[in-house]
């Protein structure tokens, strides 16, 4: 029989980022903050459990279904915004700088983990974007190998299904960025798409 | 009205080493493992707030009082360890190479942060040792400056208390470790102490 610290101790430590020694750390914090911290916790996870579901439109996660994105009346449903993760999705939320709606593919194409098309929410996709009347898809898929391939094969589906405008995520200098740290692949990349 | 995922966010932000990224990453991990870790892991913390509670003899953490530890027979009740906090008793535990009994003092005295005597378990240990037939107290203190104070303090009341036998934790190289990454004080400190 485990004792409740160390399987609490466990638990924690399967988050990302957190290895035994942190998760010891982190269970020590929190049962000195009994009240502040550990009950409200327990009762935030309980509530996330027990409220929280994947949009079934566009695969976000919130206490609605379809998410308040996809029910905003303020979002332009004619532009779609292809990420791999619901954290890109929130990612982008936080710059304010998309207004159009999500769809989320739920992970990336990979030869070498085993991830094929029918493993993605890309057939979804398709079925979106004739459905909903969608003039464009920014795919904003990660820089790299396994991100670009997975942009590759959506564009192609994209192009099959009529799509007219797919457009990517300009590389380039980081805002705040300094010239000297960039790598030449993106120094190359802003160079030749200089404005 | 704050949503459940960001408040639960904010509180996954509050375990020490984790920031709102590294938070927002173990809510999304959370959420994709439902009923493999979130809803263990609320049950869990709900668990160790309702059984796990302070030992009232030596400090340690544990769902009985007096703690495991305090209990147990095969443990050598003439040796008190002194320790800041639980994560130091745990650390000793772990190796296995102490059997006698512990006292968790709950910090260390610090003018800057003003962490006076009666704010540790000082009075609580001098009453240990005189009902208890303590024959040694190993001040196991960090080697920081408040440790070290915390330490020398804790010798002089002790001393008073009759208690004839204090000890520390030898200071030396790290087993494993290699001489030339050594800081300079405790190189000297392994050579003084040498045998």
């Amino acid at each position: 029989m485990i004792s409740p610290l160390d399987h609490l101790t466990q638990l924690v430590a399967k988050l990302p980022g957190l290895g035994p020694r942190s998760a010891r750390r982190a269970v020590l914090f929190l049962l000195k903050r009994r009240e502040s911290l550990l009950l409200p916790l327990a009762e935030a996870l309980r509530e996330a459990a027990s409220r929280v579901q994947s949009c079934t439109h566009c695969g976000n996660w919130d206490v609605t279904d379809p998410c308040a994105i996809c029910r905003s009346a303020l979002r332009d449903s004619s532009v779609l915004c292809v990420v791999e993760d619901v954290a890109d999705l929130w990612a982008l939320e936080r710059s304010r700088a998309f207004k159009g709606l999500y769809h989320v593919l739920g992970g990336t194409l990979s030869a070498l983990e085993g991830v094929r098309p029918q493993d993605l929410r890309i057939d979804a996709l398709i079925q979106r974007v004739a459905a909903e009347q969608v003039q464009e898809v920014i795919l904003a898929l990660s820089a790299t190998v396994e991100g670009q391939t997975t942009a590759h094969y959506v564009a192609e589906r994209l192009a099959e299904a009529g799509v007219l405008r797919v457009t990517r995520l300009a590389h380039g200098l980081p805002v705040g960025g300094e010239l000297d740290y960039l790598d030449d692949g993106t120094l190359t990349a802003a160079l030749h798409a200089r404005r």
